[in-house]
């Protein structure tokens, strides 16, 4: 799985195997991603987000009784305080939404008895809680910055169907709550991503739910991470019609950059996470009367793919976010909200990865992570420097 | 430096080196702390905080000039946004300092239109911002929780005496001034400790200064990390007096449980700031009239150490909490604030490290750490699961 000799410098920790985990595992090689033993593909096609949710936090999928109790416990643990309410409405209406994400969470922390607590029992509960409640919290953001009224959670819609109907206040059809709640499934977990880790390492200091997940929220607005999906949309935007799509392609190769959503840490083939949001992609852009999303995306994902193998003689191949954008773009969700939509389906990971940080094998390793640097100042020669006071420099 | 192959997992990271750093240097063998090249005990003698943040930020230090200009811009941007002050007020008095430092910092991106930015200058105005008003979040949240108004930062103080100021309402004399920013200037910096790796590893999804920080002050939050100087005054206060050590050492020992404030993961002789910090905690619990906390904790070190030798044949060292913990509480720190105490400080330490992630040497590394994990989920054998509808199952 990983070479036995290190270099110096593990650069981006690439290789370096830092824990045990049960909750997924990425196959790169083959291109499987495996939630606790079941294949994403397969959960998917037959199963609902809360079932996800249930699988990642509990270890196994829910029988009906259990699903139907999750269910109401999770909608009954969706509405935000007042006062959670009364700090989005201080906040500049033009805030970058992954910042108000992370204030609104943190803030959630001192509303929480449990973050006060240590014992796995309080642990769940706080999980469950923040399942619930981010999806609010990005909702009633949204509501509130373009001055609209905060929209109450509904307690008889689903974690998906609820979402988009605090965000649009229309309730949305059977067609659009399936196709959300899909993406919610396909996004939920993905192992040790950077978010993840982050969640992960807070975790390990024994800090609380609360600040891990606030750190992952941080790490998921990065553009190399959550972001992604923002800078693929923008790029589709930005090339604007299917016959631009070639000359942007050898444009952006020509200049050294990149092509948003190609590429991937780990995968050596086609997220297979991709080839269930495209057609996805492909029916609501129809449906919403503009098809040019999709159409722009298939092109461009054959352009750079040749593109690359004739440049540089290696196969490129989709990520998640790739698709993604379009399809949250037909969803009419509106672009600087995909990562934050994101971070309402990763919270699921993300708590379930806190819990194994704290409680699970993990629990038995070495304390914190404390990584090693290699020191490479050199400001003074081999010797330290000798501190003059500032009154003789 | 490290050994050439490396076990199947590596736990915790220890002996992984995961970066390059011109920042600082912590030499655990010989029991040296360097900061840019120069070691922070001659540092502490001689130099105030401003002029280590000014030497982590801008990689010299400052001439008289220089120093004085940025005492001016230090001071200048410690004053809160009102809508900060807004949302402390309307956190419950009972909330976690940490939380609320977390909440806070969050908040502010949203008043920083350099978040939005991505240039270096950008992100040292940001540096300069968050040193500055962290330590006035600290103190004005302590305010606000006891019912007291807040106190608006002195530009003509210093950082260290202003800090205590907003706190108490009293400007400190000399000494405790100096005693404090000594303090400063030895917790600002130490390398890739858990929360500066954590605010590199958010600054390398190209997050911005902010996410980053949020994320470090989740992970000084633990227990293990910047927790360690509660648990230390807390266990001072259980023993509460030197004749009760010996009984205390033993009874820990005998329930397999450590001694606060010794062991650390990178020092194997004493930490070099617990030798700055101790005769200051002297000094200060006699003129406050209690020196019994200093007293406890000598006695402490001195039966620790007898004590892990006598049991396990192995020497055990003093921390920086160690003595931290009595000196703050001599200080009139409420203990629950040591921890945002110590993020007043190493605020310096963690923009540093941003900076140098976002734009040193570094930037060179390919992207974000993104570690790979070893799945022993076993859920179905060797073999995925097969999806069974929640109705059949």
């Amino acid at each position: 799985m990983e070479k036995d000799c290190k270099p110096t410098i593990d650069v981006g920790l690439r290789g370096v195997v830092v824990a045990s985990t049960h909750i997924s595992k990425v196959d790169g090689a083959a291109g499987k991603l495996i939630y606790r033993g079941y294949l994403a593909k397969d959960l998917a096609k037959s199963s609902t987000y809360e079932e996800i949710v249930f699988l990642l936090l509990y270890e196994k999928l829910p029988d009906i009784d259990e699903l139907t109790g999750f269910r109401k416990q999770l909608a009954s643990e969706r509405r935000l305080p007042d006062s959670i309410i009364d700090i989005l409405r201080m906040l500049p209406a033009d805030a970058q939404p992954m910042d108000v994400l992370q204030t609104a969470i943190a803030a959630l922390a001192s509303d929480d008895p449990d973050a006060k607590q240590a014992d796995r029992e309080a642990y769940l509960r706080m999980a469950v809680r923040l399942v619930a409640r981010l999806a609010t919290v990005v909702a009633s953001w949204h509501r509130i910055r373009k001055g609209r009224e905060v929209i109450p959670p509904r307690e008889d819609l689903g974690h998906a169907a609820n979402f988009l109907y605090m965000l649009s206040g229309e309730v949305p059809d059977d067609d659009l709550s399936r196709f959300f709640d899909v993406c919610l499934v396909l996004h939920a977990e993905h192992s040790f991503n950077a978010s993840t880790f982050t969640a992960r390492q807070i975790a390990s200091t024994r800090a609380h739910m609360y600040s891990s997940i606030v750190g992952a929220i941080g790490s998921l607005s990065g553009e190399l991470h959550g972001g992604a999906n923002v800078r693929v949309m923008e790029m589709l935007m930005k090339i604007g019609a299917v016959d631009q799509v070639d000359a942007y392609v050898q444009q952006e190769l020509d200049a050294g950059r990149v092509i948003f959503g190609l590429g991937h840490a780990v995968y050596q083939v086609d997220d297979p996470r991709a080839h269930i949001l495209a057609p996805m992609s492909k029916v609501l852009g129809e449906r919403m009367g503009q098809p040019q999303w999709y159409e722009i995306s298939t092109a461009l994902e054959k352009a750079g793919k040749a593109a690359f193998k004739a440049r540089k003689g290696v196969d490129i191949f989709v990520n998640v976010d790739f698709y993604s954008a379009s399809l949250y773009y037909a969803m009419g969700i509106e672009v600087d909200l995909f990562t934050p939509v994101f971070a309402v389906s990763r919270i699921a990971g993300w708590t379930a990865h806190v819990l194994e940080e704290r409680f699970g094998e993990a629990a038995s390793k070495p304390a914190l992570y404390r990584p090693k640097s290699l020191y490479t100042g050199d400001y003074c020669g081999p010797d330290e420097c000798v501190y003059i006071p500032v009154d003789d420099r």
